[in-house]
């Protein structure tokens, strides 16, 4: 922290508590601060264990007085806000007591070999952030978001990606045309064609496509496609959910390297 | 429908109405009222597809204008409510514009020789949803939640489950003891113990026990696993999604039978 001690906010028309609400329960203004809001401390813990460093690192009042200390190596401004007033913040349905601001990171190039997930209109925030998680868990290192998809920095994404994004190349708003510089095969699950995954021979690297949660794979990327699988469902026709699916499958082609 | 038309309402001081705010918003209110809240069209047809049947159709009254016809079928009361009312009803973050009240199903006994999930303590509710499709879709007929574990017949896990509530045999409230009754084995995922997932003999029929977000399998369920396995994560030691590390093993178990 500063030596100076916290900023402490008690002002309801504060300016940097205006653009923290706006940051917090606004999906995409992240896109235009050039800033994300991250909330709670797992993943503000988790940030500071990849080396990023928050520009203010925000705390309810009561919790900076009993808790403050502990995060007197995070870096950036500290600031105390007064406790209703922190609770105005979040869009969170559990809010956390404290967060932080930190840079957006510049958007990377596409990488044309590299493992990837690509995802293709997912809505869900929850779905999004638990399958950024599972491509980290599965050496899956590029993420690549088709426009349309979940803001991928969403403090929403970013709460249940629980720290997986800060290990990724994270490319967001990109049209079927860009996926033609990617290299790597891209498979698709199906529910009427291709082998069962479990027994089928998974190229890799690969690249593996996800789709809306109820509409699938758009056509675009259906074209694409090199390969489908099927997952085998003895229960009968249930559908899974896309976060399920993903993690069998990008599971199963680690299983396979 | 019934042939009188439905009832409309639009007292904010309605009683049916106040019991439906509780049961939308309140996770245990379905306990006390022996009836479950499903809202949205998906979840209802679902319910309908299983022979199951309202004891109240309930509609926003602009959808009912437009849609009730769709619904002639559903049997149980029709109620159209308030455009405005109907809105305080949810406690969901998307809300739906129609819902049915279903009479809570009898709580079944434990069957002994069941492939099983098993629910130490899970807590979110989009977790618990997500796993009860996931158990339908691999054929793990009956779902075991222990004390401690989010209520099953929650607005919320009902809707994350999709409608895969009404094919399985749902038991909740169990102390650990509990599970003597249960004869097949008992399997869980580990970190640091047992073979990987993918190279496992799996038994069949099993029960897969999944824990808590946080802190895992508690010790007195732990103590009872039969097998440990562990999920292989070429990424790094990145923690999984509890529902993304289910649907893995469950479709394992599938796939291995």
């Amino acid at each position: 922290m500063t030596s100076a001690g916290p900023q402490f906010v008690s002002s309801r028309d504060n300016p940097l508590l205006k653009d923290l609400r706006r940051l917090a329960q606004d999906s995409t203004a992240y896109r235009k601060q050039g800033r994300v809001w991250l909330e709670g401390d797992h993943l503000c813990r988790a940030a500071l264990q990849r080396g990023l460093h928050p520009t203010h690192a925000v705390f309810q009042a009561s919790y900076w007085d009993s808790a403050g200390h502990q995060w007197a190596d995070a870096g950036g401004k500290a600031v105390a806000i007064e406790d209703g007033l922190f609770a105005s913040i979040s869009g969170l349905e559990s809010p956390a007591r404290m967060g932080f601001v930190l840079p957006l990171p510049a958007q990377p190039a596409l990488q044309a070999d590299a493992p990837s997930v690509v995802l293709d209109g997912l809505q869900d925030a929850g779905n999004v952030g638990t399958i950024l998680r599972s491509a980290g868990a599965f050496g899956f290192g590029q993420v690549l978001a088709m426009k349309g998809t979940a803001a991928l920095w969403s403090p929403k994404v970013l709460r249940a990606g629980m720290g997986a994004h800060f290990g990724l190349r994270l490319v967001e708003g990109l049209d079927p045309a860009a996926l033609e510089k990617l290299k790597v095969p891209l498979l698709a699950t199906s529910s009427h064609q291709g082998d069962y995954l479990h027994k089928a021979a998974l190229p890799w690297p690969c690249a593996w496509v996800f789709g809306h949660e109820g509409q699938g794979v758009g056509a675009a990327l259906a074209e694409r496609a090199a390969h489908f699988v099927r997952i085998v469902q003895p229960g009968g026709e249930e559908s899974l959910n896309v976060a399920a699916a993903a993690a069998i499958c990008l599971h199963a082609s680690a299983a396979g390297r």
